[in-house]
């Protein structure tokens, strides 16, 4: 493969921006990148791991000359990132960012961006539990979607360039509007992961089981609850506040249809019940038919003894 | 290992009781095993795989000299399955039932077991969202908890017996009341079964989000309650409604927890949300080291193309 931008600035350093290095060292899609996080400690693992053939002290050595500037913090602080940065940017650069939110994204990143300097939002739809600059790897995105969502009047041709970027790191790519991207996420992602965290928020706080039970016990589903929910607090925070809207107009119709079940339990109507359970198995064979999941049974993971 | 009960019959003939089998034919712990389910055609596919050393037409077939009886059918049907079969069960046999409910299983079958005959209800927690006669195989209960929860005045030794017989087939085992059981698998399956049914109902039902989206994007959190939600729609109609009051109880709890975080979302109260998020991950921690899950990133299935 060949270098799609000669330099590149990653600004945060944790799972998402990590793989992206290390995606882009697997194809040579850059001659060099330059790495900046907020602390200091993480400065000094991404130097001891070679996360980065630069790893620098601030925002503006950082982008100093970047063709792509990469924005892989957390959603709330990305305005303000742009805000201290842009003065900075090289003209003719591009700036993207990973966040899982767009609409706020762009309505705080973009004021921000020079004339003369592309945003093109993206949202990688690749993630795992952990998080931190020791958390990537280079093949994060392969086969993975990433969806791209344009500003208006976006200059066609830096946005085909970023997609030949995600795509040299492995991804799919699809372009989508801010609002519509916002739902969707919502769906697949973000109100499943409040679930998550709520449902194992519930069982931590019930006097009559014991932790130790809850922990014994949870093979069944809520071992893969906890997964979800042990993701990063602030990433997290952030992405529940920026894209409100969404959140709680799904967040009412789970609940309403959760009222519905509870009600066909309560009055013993089992002909609900199992319409219901089995209208949502046709999901799950699609998914698997899209190949964004594999039919094992899922017990491997839990054989190991440590 | 050796023999502990010489003849087992096995009334349903799905995960749980196939993977029975093959635990029983690993550890040579049955001379002669007869198997028996409710139609033709799991029979077939029964006889045609090797399920059972004996596959008979009739309940009364299965359990005539049987040392051991295990009822493996979805709880709903235990009852009437027990009222049949008591008048042929042999005097110093055992029975006992796999159910995922504890105290409706008591009080639907105990009352059909004749004098001389020890009822010993069990639940081995381990599963797969797979069912069906070539669902099962000889390690699904290796290193995982059976619970076994004794009806009042049970024999002692009648229990230790079926205790040893789940160690043989690898599990570890654990005595626990009925109420206790069914509040405490309320809280680690039977509610987050309930919740992934409906979050991935609510994705089905969003016609602004088409079912293309749901399944591309699927990558994030809701991938996993895809696969929690495609389970048996008849084992799972039985739970809820067998194990209504506990069910119940925890979705209440759910859903206020639930309501605090929307109106943290809605207040935009990030502090909360962060605490909240950040004490969950303890609980994860507590499931690492228990050794009940591994720790490694969640992306490896998703990479197989088919
Ligand atoms: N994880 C996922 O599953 C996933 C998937 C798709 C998209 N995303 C999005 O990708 C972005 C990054 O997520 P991640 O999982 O890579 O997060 P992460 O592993 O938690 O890393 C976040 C990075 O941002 C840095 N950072 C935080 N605040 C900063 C600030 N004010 N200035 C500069 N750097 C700052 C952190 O530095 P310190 O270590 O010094 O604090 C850290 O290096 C988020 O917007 C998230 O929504 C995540
Ligand atoms: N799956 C799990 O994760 C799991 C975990 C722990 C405990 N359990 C419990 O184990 C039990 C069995 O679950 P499973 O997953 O093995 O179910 P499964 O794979 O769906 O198999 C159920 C079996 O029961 C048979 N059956 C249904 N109604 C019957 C009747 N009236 N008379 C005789 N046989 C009948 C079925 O026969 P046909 O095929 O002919 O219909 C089938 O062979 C349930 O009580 C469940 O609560 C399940």
């Amino acid at each position: 493969m060949s270098v799609i931008y000669p330099r590149v600035a990653l600004i945060g350093l944790g799972l998402i921006a990590s793989s992206m290095f290390w995606a882009m060292k697997r194809g040579g899609l850059a001659d060099h990148v330059m790495g900046y996080a907020r602390s200091e400690d993480t400065r000094e693992t991404a130097r001891r791991i070679g996360l980065g053939d630069e790893v620098v002290d601030t925002l503006v050595d950082a982008v100093r000359d970047a063709d792509l500037v990469v924005l892989a913090t957390p959603v709330g602080v990305m305005g303000r990132i742009a805000e201290e940065i842009a003065p900075h940017l090289k003209p003719g650069a591009t700036v993207i960012d990973v966040g899982s939110v767009k609409r706020t994204v762009i309505e705080e990143v973009g004021p921000h961006i020079p004339a003369g300097v592309q945003f093109v939002p993206c949202h990688p739809m690749a993630g795992t539990e952990h998080s931190g600059p020791e958390a990537g790897f280079a093949s994060l995105f392969d086969n993975r979607w990433c969806l791209v969502v344009p500003v208006e009047d976006a200059d066609p041709e830096a946005v085909a360039r970023v997609e030949a970027y995600w795509q040299a790191m492995g991804a799919n790519t699809e372009v989508m509007e801010p609002e519509h991207h916002d739902l969707v996420c919502a769906v697949v992602s973000h109100v499943p992961h409040l679930i998550a965290y709520t449902m194992v928020g519930v069982a931590d706080d019930l006097r009559r089981v014991s932790d130790q039970e809850v922990i014994k016990f949870s093979a069944a589903g809520f071992r893969d609850f906890t997964r979800i929910a042990a993701s990063d607090p602030t990433m997290w925070r952030d992405v529940f506040l920026t894209n409100k809207e969404a959140t709680i107009e799904i967040l009412g119709r789970f609940t309403e249809e959760l009222m519905a079940l509870q009600r066909a339990i309560r009055t013993g109507d089992g002909e609900q019940l199992h319409a219901y359970f089995t209208h949502t198995r046709a999901i799950r064979r699609g998914i698997l038919q899209a190949g964004q999941d594999t039919n094992e049974p899922d017990f491997g993971r839990a054989k190991v003894k440590r």
